[in-house]
């Protein structure tokens, strides 16, 4: 069902918060939420309505795109974002309609074959050094803009400006890089008949490139993949009705977020200074979105007792969130990330949703074992959108 | 999603076993698994990811085929085993690409009516003494090989196999079977364009056995129906990247995992045999399925305690499962089949997931009330493998 028809708008408070992989599995025992001593969460827990997230689907361990697009309510599956478009919003470029973004490695070629595709890791000093020298000289192609920017070593995203609007299609261009070393780099194949355009552009960029680094030791030849345009997709105030924001340190989920249209909010710092800003902008947005990053961050290097204290300290500024005393307080996470594994995995995710209009009383902490109890049950990651509209009042009947 | 786009392989082990209907209902409170003495089932529960699934659908009872493409992650919606090729299957009969294979009833006619289309349920000696003589009088039909195979009472399986592949639409003919006593038999006709030539063989071989069984008393004249070729199914391997083995007593199952690519080790006895042929083939292969078939055969009895102790010998040989320590061991069935109701039926099925991904400590037995409490909740079949695959660490995430 399409929930937009269903919308009503009010002045309800919606505050949304992920605490990014917050899931995790049992080391001697406990989870990282069943260690962490968290009294906030926990006492929220026992009043609200808990439950269980399925983010992409059973088994499918999800990248941070797909985890946001989900817990937002657009399916995963039918909107894919890019590896280029994730690679630009991670670097903050600001993409437009009119934008191709790709991105690249630089690499090494030996007599017309990649002898490494990542050029040894060239230090990032050495990468900002030669990204600033290729935007130098190539400022443009046949009348589309260049835009480069470098990311950690070897990394670097291309951004082709047109002056038009650019489709989907338009964009789909085959990845040069080889994937093997020894073997010689790919044409930028057009993948359909409208996206011959981008395919040439690239194909003379390489050229250009290529001719410019052409005395480097190690970085002397450049891999293009990933090619893609902005997807096309309803924002959050044509989906939903609401006026969002976020509030993320990381540009990723800036990037993410300015996607669906939301106010991306600039902040520096971690938590406490997140949580200033909530504080802030409160009154100003219906819907105010607050993305806690270091807890996966720890999960990710296998540090259990790390990501227990980034969750104490969370649990820390609670009280300084509820007093705010939104309609709706939702927290959860986009994946897990669990430290015996050190990677996003594919478990459900805890959610705890408080408003005026559940049970309660049903899960007695916020953790993987006591929101299995909940009244949510286990849902798709999709589905929680509609629970925080339904809990803000902001739906309307279904048919008579 | 199409999962085979995720699959990375590595060296783990999956043990994937199905107690052949062990789902149960209570009589005097309790059901067979709740009956049942299960030490090791009951242990092993205690930390494994445990729930239920839903072969087919909510109210759905599913037969063997449906139940065991589900919880392969064939969705048995989409792959329909033709009834003929089931048949051929619980028959032994090794089909091939080339062939269209049929269910057969031995029938009695009388002035062009069918006056009893079972033929009195002649007994099984008998049907194989008529099919041994169909066998050497019809050798081939317009240069189609006929192959013929008793089964039960009036039962017999006729393939006939052609020079070149048939393709599913080709197969597609009318039954025979009037449905009613005291009708004519009908045409095999051919459903579409392309199966007129099977229609046209078929018919031929109607004729020939009237003329061969017309001084036969009761089975006079052959029903026709299920016509069907192999169906074009994506192999273990193509889809899950898996080197899969299946050990299973009864033809039907090995049939059942032969057209899913697995490698079919033939196996004489029960769960003895079975737990040993385990052990010794258990190096040679990623993914080892291991059917137990008489949980069921109980069941289908009405034999409550016959089934309980099946469960009981059952669980006395998982330490010797569990000893191999595979990476993940999955236990449940492929549909309930409570002694209640003397039939397969729709219930969910308990289900048990071993791997060291797991939260655990949900359920205390391995049992319907207590799976119920588990972390997987309530799935769709079809969702098992992936589960599979995800704690056997074979699934890429999705998206970055």
């Amino acid at each position: 069902m399409d929930i937009s028809q269903l919308i009503q708008k009010n002045n309800t408070k919606i505050v949304f918060i992920i605490l990014d992989g917050v899931g995790g599995l049992p080391i001697n025992g406990k989870t990282e939420l069943e260690t962490a001593e968290k009294p906030y969460l926990d006492s929220l827990a026992q009043t609200s309505a808990c439950g269980m997230h399925i983010p992409v689907g059973y088994g499918i361990t999800p990248g941070s795109g797909p985890g946001h697009f989900g817990v937002f309510g657009y399916d995963p599956l039918k909107y894919e974002i890019g590896r280029g478009v994730l690679e630009a919003l991670g670097l903050e470029i600001e993409l437009q309609k009119t934008d191709v973004a790709i991105r690249c490695n630089y690499s090494t070629i030996k007599d017309g074959l990649i002898v490494d595709r990542r050029a040894g890791r060239i230090p990032t000093e050495k990468n900002i050094e030669l990204t600033t020298i290729l935007s130098e000289k190539i400022n443009e192609i046949d009348g589309v803009k260049i835009i480069l920017k470098p990311g950690k070593e070897h990394r670097f995203c291309l951004v082709l400006r047109f002056k038009e609007n650019i489709l989907e299609n338009e964009a789909m261009v085959k990845d040069t890089d080889p994937q093997k070393e020894g073997k010689p780099p790919l044409d930028p194949e057009p993948l359909n008949s409208e996206s011959a355009k981008v395919a040439e552009i690239a194909k003379k960029f390489i050229n250009q490139a290529k001719d410019i680094l052409k005395n480097e030791e190690k970085a002397n030849y450049v891999l293009l993949r990933g090619f893609s345009a902005l997807p096309h997709i309803p924002t959050f105030e044509e989906k939903y009705g609401l006026r969002a924001c976020s509030i993320a340190v990381y540009p990723m989920y800036r990037g993410i977020t300015k996607l669906l249209g939301m106010e991306t909010l600039k902040v520096e710092g971690d938590i406490k200074e997140e949580v200033e800003l909530l504080k802030k902008v409160y009154k100003d947005y219906d819907f105010i979105f607050l993305h806690i990053k270091k807890i996966d961050s720890f999960g990710e290097d296998g540090n259990f007792e790390g990501k227990v204290k980034k969750i104490e300290e969370f649990d820390s500024y609670l009280p300084e969130i509820t007093s705010l005393n939104p309609e709706v307080l939702l927290i959860t996470g986009d994946h897990s990330t669990p430290a015996l594994l050190k990677a996003h995995s594919w478990h459900p995710v805890p959610l705890l949703l408080k408003s005026s209009y559940v049970l309660g009383g049903l899960s007695k902490a916020f953790t993987e074992r006591e929101c299995l109890r909940g009244e949510i049950g286990i849902i798709p990651a999709t589905s929680i959108m509609t629970l925080v509209l339904a809990n803000s009042l902001r739906l309307r009947k279904f048919g008579a």
